[in-house]
């Protein structure tokens, strides 16, 4: 559409967070560019949950948004065979149901082995604050006819979704005082596992609150809210609600948390996080002036919200190829999720699949248990989704395994297989592997005297010890850490200072948690056992006289590929997976 | 319309360059961001005309496009009292004849005490390319409508006008072995007066030449040509011509040069000046791909034509407020003129008038011996443009004086006395004028020894001095400077060493081409007798029944302020100015 608008983030300029952030750390693993990018512009990192199991620690960075998107043009341009032209697509081209190319609005045909659709929420979009409605792709910006027309006289199934954005604001009209500082980490992680050079200072966010008095002026607008009027069809984002959406549905609540996010280095625009609406603009405004803080805020482009056309992602397969169209693939908010992470990521995947598939190579397929990705993917195959999808922790069976800090060790040979993660990556990789592996069994292999620990189990409040004791059983005790033990116990340090944090925390992490990890990895066993019972393409249900009504439904729609995915259609039961996998002979 | 695309360059990302080198100096002398911004954010400087004259010497950057737009972006934000709002405005508030306010898209009036229209290419924009045609402010982006329809209606005159762009190309599809490299100047002189850190290093621009092959391609395509067609009614630019302009009307030259010119530090995209068309895209590619260099070029986006309403500029004032409506501006292409430079005068004089007017102050007028600006918006007014308007140092009868080296002595205190121009700027501006008259002065005091100036005269194969002879003399002489006078003569050296490299370069041009400039002091005085005498607003002239009946309709038109403006309206000639001063009683 326009190559000014490469990368450009439509909603709030912050990437990862809870379940997020691991996808960020996961495409990083595979060789993306998103936590390069995200590292080289962010103005603020937070890893969230530190408090709680590694499982849940998740890596969370605000923005520069005009440099995110200088930044991803600048590593797409420079990335070999990444070409580039600006112009619409207004149909695809296909041949003997197989997708050949795209037609333009300049009127050319630009012909490709593959086509991969990444519309987000430009088709046929349409904008709404309060009554106003106008068509666009996002606000200022054209939307996108013709594909979804096209699509549905080939026999897909396309329906409608929304979502939305609050108001931007001038940083200059607000008043800190007012509000509760969130400083970043002082520790900047980062997300990419490649040496990224990280900003040497932070930008703060503040935190402030609505009250009843927003809540009684917002719902003044309720009725010419295109939410509450049925003006708009499409179903919004549970999770991400917007304002009107969290004051209707926890009338409970008094107040609700907004976060306030600077938009950059040195712009004075900020993003009103929590503060998504579609009501007028005019009630927008004065709520807000209702937020403390924001007794003289100036808006400078308002909320709105958003319908789109998305295609439900059950006509997928798990590669990201459509059932119906050969080389045809989907990718991002036109499957139906919300969320940037959750857009990368399926971008990736479609992207290598496709490179797979022209060059008549196997797909990639994450599993379940190796990627968050592969969740999602087989979330959104087998199950659709019928609202805006988000990626949450809960989501992941085997979220002791899907961690952040062992996204490379999880993910990167595969992707370096198949000639995407680069050789430097790799290197990193098993480098990381073998440190850790060495430092494993240095601590099952090192024993810590009573003299020499004693002041420092003494200061952790932990039990002296009676005897020798191997480092790697200490370190199972709460409240103790590799970091502060080798420190306090010189021998110790001594033995272990060559080895990078990453791999000590790594280290740290399986050692302290193998038990509930290896519990994980036999789930996974018993579960892939079903997994890899494939069903054959064309596969007759209705032969299958036992079935409930229902799974026969499903199953039929969704063409599940293996038993396992089949176990996961929701409506489906254990019962009817047996009933088929007996059928099939097993 | 999109806060993102603030200050987006249109077309080439360049500033300045002949006679709008001078126009950005003097921006920056009267307190604009065009000259701070530009230095900023350039890839290339080059002094053009350096063998030439100092009046002709012309400064011109090559920019990064990115980091220009977010630049200025910046500085608008750290602007006290610059508030921002994103929407586009349908119509105008007038009220009583006068302009109070906007109303936008979203239904939001915004009430003001002056109004500036500013709105570019954007009025009722159609684009062209080949056969195709789509509405547009520019590629992707949409047109702005309802705004001449309304001022017509209140008895504006609009007319069309076009403009072009050449295709924007990817750097890594070029071979440069085949082309002409032109590298930056060795010192960065810049635009701003005041302090700006200038890059360390430059980009080079490229150059290669059209040839008989390449323009008998294109002929090809010049029955499907929205000019030769028909279809564009708008009339472009004579001096900034298509390339199908230019093998057209200049038949006889076998080749055009085109200057390469990348886009940024780090982008791979290309923009190829002198190749702006309109023909079809097929046909711009096939032609670019016979330019030597250019064998394996892909397009990243094509070039086009737009057309766009503007308003013929004689329905203003000189401070650019319209005739018709009190507290209504118009700066910028909407004007009739074409030009990044052009454009960005008028809207800072618009903007110093418009705060000038609300607080019932005089207005700020250049006079034509006083700037280019000057020269620009008398043009305008007093003559008013058929075609886009772009400024040459030959619309300037006064060049002598209005050098770029000079913008500050000449502006900076006009600007500072109205509060615009800074405290900081205005103290550099007294240093260097009594720099420059100390230097002045000890030129005239300070004699030279016949031996110690032999050796440096005779490898300038200058005459030796028979006798001591002043400096400031000596510096008369063809092929000699101050700078390496001071660097041979080392008693003079020691006199000038405290004395900043521009003091040096002013005192010298000031006293090398004093004749030249006395003289035209003397021209602008005798005409500033004639500036000076005003017309009466309501003067009659249908009573001055000897005037040529052209003189009469462009007097009633146009409606002169001075017999100066009336004597340089095209058309009039100097019988009818002495008519006129006759009638007024001289
Ligand atoms: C108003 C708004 C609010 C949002 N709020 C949230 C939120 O609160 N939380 C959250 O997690 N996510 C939110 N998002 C979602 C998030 O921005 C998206 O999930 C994510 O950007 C989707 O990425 P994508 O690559 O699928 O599509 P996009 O980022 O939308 O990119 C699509 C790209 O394709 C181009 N394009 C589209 N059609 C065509 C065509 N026919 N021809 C050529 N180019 C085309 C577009 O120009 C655009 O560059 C919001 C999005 C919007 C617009
Ligand atoms: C295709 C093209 C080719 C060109 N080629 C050349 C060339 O070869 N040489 C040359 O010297 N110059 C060229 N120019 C001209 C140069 O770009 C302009 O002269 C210059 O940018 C004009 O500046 P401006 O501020 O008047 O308007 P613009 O730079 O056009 O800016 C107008 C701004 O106003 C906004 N706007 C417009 N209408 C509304 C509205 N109703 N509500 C809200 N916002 C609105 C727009 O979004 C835009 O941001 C070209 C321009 C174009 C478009």
């Amino acid at each position: 559409m326009n190559m000014q608008t490469i990368a450009q983030m439509s909603c709030n300029p912050a990437m990862g967070g809870i379940a997020k952030g691991q996808i960020v750390r996961e495409i990083d693993a595979l060789g993306g560019y998103s936590g390069i990018v995200t590292d080289k512009s962010m103005i603020q990192f937070r890893m969230l949950n530190r408090s709680k199991g590694p499982a849940m620690w998740s890596p969370r960075a605000q923005n520069d948004r005009m440099l995110f998107a200088a930044t991803w043009r600048e590593m797409l341009e420079q990335t070999p065979n990444v070409d580039f032209y600006q112009d619409m697509v207004n149909s695809l081209v296909i041949q003997d149901g197989k997708a050949c190319g795209v037609v333009t609005g300049l009127g050319h045909t630009i012909h490709a082995k593959a086509v991969v659709v990444t519309s987000g929420t430009f088709l046929n979009g349409v904008i709404h604050i309060g009554e106003k409605r106008f068509g666009g792709g996002r606000v200022a910006e054209k939307a996108a006819t013709g594909i979804t027309e096209q699509l549905v006289s080939l026999g897909f199934e396309s329906d409608r979704l929304k979502t939305g954005t609050p108001p931007r604001i001038d940083g200059r009209s607000l008043d800190y005082t007012k509000m509760e500082e969130q400083k970043g980490d002082e520790d900047i992680i980062g997300f990419s596992y490649l040496d990224v050079p990280k900003p040497t200072r932070q930008k703060s966010c503040w935190i402030t609150y609505t009250n009843s008095t927003v809540h009684d002026i917002l719902k003044t607008g309720f009725d010419r809210s295109p939410m509450y009027t049925g003006r708009i069809e499409g179903v919004g984002p549970r999770y991400c609600p917007s304002i009107e959406d969290k004051i209707n549905r926890f009338a409970e609540r008094e107040r609700h948390q907004l976060f306030i996010e600077p938009e950059g280095w040195n712009t004075v625009e900020i993003y009103v996080n929590g503060f998504s609406t579609s009501l007028p603009e005019e009630v927008q405004y004065a709520a807000l002036r209702q937020v403390p803080g924001f007794e003289q805020v100036r808006i400078f482009r308002p909320g709105y919200a958003i319908e789109y056309d998305y295609f439900p992602p059950t006509q997928l397969r798990h590669s990201l190829e459509t059932k119906a169209i050969d080389n045809l693939f989907f990718a991002g908010q036109v499957n139906g999720t919300t969320g940037y992470e959750e857009a990368a990521c399926q971008g990736l995947m479609a992207g290598i699949n496709a490179h797979q598939k022209t060059r008549q190579l196997e797909p990639l397929i994450l599993k379940r248990s190796e990627a968050y990705i592969g969740v999602l993917i087989d979330d959104l195959i087998s199950k659709g989704t019928e609202e805006p999808y988000r990626m949450f922790t809960s989501r992941a069976e085997f979220r002791t395994l899907l961690r952040q800090d062992n996204a490379d060790l999880r993910l990167t040979e595969m992707s370096y297989r198949l000639g995407l993660a680069s050789q430097e990556r790799m290197e990193r990789t098993i480098q990381k592997k073998n440190g850790v592996d060495e430092i494993k069994n240095l601590l099952q292999s090192f024993s810590l005297e009573p003299e020499e620990s004693l002041d420092y189990l003494v200061t952790k409040n932990s039990a002296p010890l009676t005897q020798k004791q191997r480092a790697g059983q200490v370190l199972l005790r709460p409240g103790i850490d590799l970091q502060s033990m080798s420190k306090a116990i010189p021998r110790l340090g001594e033995e272990v200072k060559t080895y990078s944090p990453d791999m000590l925390e790594q280290a740290e992490i399986q050692v302290k948690y193998d038990v509930y990890i290896e519990k994980e990895k036999d789930l996974v066993q018993k579960m892939a056992q079903l997994e890899d019972l494939l069903i054959p393409d064309n596969f007759n249900y209705d032969r299958v006289s036992s079935l409930s009504n229902e799974a026969l439904q499903k199953f039929k729609k969704i063409k599940p590929r293996t038993l396992g995915q089949a176990s996961r259609i929701s409506g489906v039961n254990p019962s009817d997976v047996q009933i088929l996998m007996v059928f099939m002979g097993r």
